[in-house]
């Protein structure tokens, strides 16, 4: 199935939360390709998301709905959300404003942990950011 | 901090596995940048995957070690890793033998399910591959 947009009734929603009252949404930047972060969102989070065309996250550690950017002005403007194929995880193409990591990094995934001497990485894909401030 | 690579022991792994026992990971692939699927490792998979350079996830259905491609032959074979600002994801860029997704299609997130027609998305980040067989 690939749909322009389903009818997002809560009903239909619950497809997404069958394993999890947690889905996790990999956030992608749509101009570039770079992965930015991994957050989680709840039923209302979800359905808020939809509505307004904006990331709403569900915070484990705060046990509250948010508005990414909320407070910082670095808000994510969906493009696109594609689902995967069991439908228990999504991935959200976004135009970021400002850098998506709280520590000040353009993405989240700044600490390289690996890396394959052979291994051909394209230029722009990962870019190195600069690190956040300390 | 940023590094080629870290000391692996038992205890340096820990500190992937504060918030839960499983460590969600999502797979990009390299020359793309295409996010293919997302997965999780537990500590054992985490170790399999840093030392072979593979990706091993574990199966929460199925409750056991999974080689991805072992069977199929679609394996990833990785390029870099990447851990987010708190160390509890990571970002693996890999070189993807064939379809990354069980369904045949290259990447598993294949369902569009939300567009801003407004929105502007890049060639090639997101191709729309060929529908999976049904």
């Amino acid at each position: 199935m690939s749909v322009k947009s389903i009818d997002f009734t809560d009903k239909n929603l619950e497809r997404f939360f069958q394993k999890s009252d947690l889905l996790p949404a990999v956030v992608q930047e749509a101009s570039t390709g770079q992965v930015l972060m991994v957050a989680y969102m709840n039923r209302e989070s979800l359905k808020r998301t939809l509505q307004t065309g904006y990331t709403w996250f569900y915070s484990r550690s705060r046990k509250k709905l948010w508005n990414k950017g909320e407070t910082s002005g670095n808000v994510q403007k969906i493009v696109k959300i594609y689902s995967d194929c069991d439908d228990d995880t999504l991935l959200i193409l976004a135009d970021q404003t400002g850098p998506a990591c709280h520590t000040g990094a353009h993405s989240c995934f700044f600490q390289e942990i690996w890396r394959d001497d052979d291994g051909k990485c394209l230029d722009g894909i990962i870019p190195n950011g600069p690190e956040p401030e300390k």
